[in-house]
């Protein structure tokens, strides 16, 4: 068995808790919470919970730590800490900061002797892995990354910052036609309003100015002022009803041409439609946790992204039985 | 620069050419064929073109070999013959037949100090790609693959050993209702007519019996007779104006369930539409070249499929290019 620890217990951390008990080879033993630990109730009965200061007396006692704190403070700081002590995974997504946060965490894995797996999930994950096989095949092409339709997390967060507003969430949209633009093989070039369109469904505050509201959040630079963006007025009933869930999903589309002349036009497409956000990242993440501690066995340390690890590392199966029966 | 040398010249081995040109860091030196090799016309300028005889005096010439021969006969001869020479890729594409081949390659390249890639392209190759990270990824789903829209060559070739037959073509198409089925997360049981129908296009002899043909097409056992088929006759302008390329495609769909109860599910779906099903076949051949010649640089030895081999060998990018660029 393959011991599990979870630092930090919020919707992806309980994702994992989940995504590990589909794994017959994977055990939770521990989750890590900055909260008193009495406080906290978690969900596999085998499992303890301690306080995030006990963690480095359990580096005997688990084979692969999950890091499930965010991508703005706590991995930068956690990811490198923690490698130094355990094989990690992490699911750090500030694209422009990756090349950093690998430094730090490949330095640090490496000092340990641990293996740090960083930005693990869809998007950066199985996204980045469909943009690069399709590159790698199709060298006279371009490849597409289209969100949607699903909750944007950040953009939620910045409509309750408005004032005003009570509560608050974003579906971010992929425009069907510009998805149609691409699959047809023109290699279109698209401005940011071309590709995703923005609907917010916006709960008030009792005596707020509806327009106001709807003309900041439209003008907001950055979230909002380059797209086309939908508001609707809706009551904090409709909201709980109708939107609570966390759906997500997109497009990894790769378009190229082949033939001594560049007679030939392919497209590879690969699409995402989830249900649940946390719970599909948190399913990679174990995926990749199995492959951590395969890599850690063989004696390799280091940062490593899901572009350096071999796909059979991640499947419980044996490399005869992924011939046998996937090949 | 990545030398290859393509064994066979036919419709993959001419894909494998154009493919070649596409990435800087390759060139074909050489192409062995058994005809003779005056009658022999290639496109790439710099080319040799050997008999396939002399292929052992080229041991130092190459780095890579790859192998464009068939399944049914020239491959399981060939690769391990030429694995102890060369590192080679090959697209064995017998799924029943490749435990047996992989050994027989395994052995041969080890003893060769070599590294063989076998079945390499998108079936198997992409699509098994696709049905081992969507198994490791939920494993509590199924993964279902469909082929076509495309032309089927064993079933083009079925059709054309009917009397009365003087030429025809064979699309396999899926069935969209069973696609929405799988998309929709009923996880459905299909029957073999209930994925995919069978569209014959056909010119007859003269004097044929069109009823007698038809007839015999659509009983034929494993070919036809399991599938709703439909034979349209036509002129022998219309199949060459109309039905001369050779594209094909397909999907694999992933889908499961994540959470405590399985309350969240999950659709992965890769779609391929190919313009032409052998130049695309040798496009991810030529990736996976670059892979053969990286691993045989680290003094990796032995055989291996495209679950063996870490996405990061395929591209002509760096670590820090790719980490940069499409994480």
């Amino acid at each position: 068995m393959i011991k599990i620890g979870i630092l930090g217990y919020g919707n992806l951390g309980r994702g994992v808790e989940c995504a590990v008990r589909q794994n017959p080879d994977m055990e939770v033993v521990a989750v890590f919470t900055r909260r008193d630990p009495k406080d906290l109730q978690i969900l596999t009965q085998s499992a303890q919970v301690c306080h995030v200061s006990d963690a480095e007396n359990w580096k005997d006692k688990i084979d692969v730590m999950i890091l499930c704190g965010g991508s703005a403070t706590d991995l930068p700081v956690q990811t490198p800490e923690y490698a130094a002590m355990f094989n990690v995974v992490d699911s750090f997504d500030t694209h422009a900061r990756i090349p950093e946060h690998f430094a730090n965490v490949d330095a640090a894995a490496k000092c340990g002797g641990k293996v740090g797996i960083i930005s693990v999930g869809w998007d950066p994950g199985m996204f980045s892995l469909n943009r690069m096989y399709a590159n790698a095949i199709l060298p006279e092409g371009k490849d597409y990354t289209f969100w949607g339709k699903g909750v944007s997390q950040g953009h939620s967060d910045a409509i309750r910052r408005v004032e005003g507003v009570k509560d608050g969430k974003q579906y971010t949209i992929p425009v069907e036609s510009a998805l149609e633009a691409v699959r047809s093989g023109k290699d279109p070039e698209f401005t940011t309003r071309e590709k995703h369109t923005r609907e917010c469904f916006v709960v008030l505050e009792e005596g707020a100015d509806p327009q106001a509201v709807e003309q900041e959040i439209k003008n907001m630079p950055n979230y909002f002022a380059d797209y086309d963006t939908t508001v609707h007025f809706i009551s904090e009933e409709e909201l709980k009803e109708n939107h609570s869930e966390i759906p997500h999903g997109g497009f990894v589309l790769g378009s190229g041409r082949t033939g001594w002349e560049g007679e030939h036009h392919h497209l590879i497409e690969y699409r995402l439609k989830l249900d649940s956000n946390p719970e599909f990242t948190s399913s990679v993440i174990a995926a990749y946790a199995r492959a951590a501690y395969r890599m850690a066995k063989e004696g390799q340390t280091g940062c490593k992204t899901v572009f350096d690890i071999a796909p059979a590392y991640l499947s419980a199966k044996t490399g005869e039985e992924l011939r046998a029966e996937l090949l």
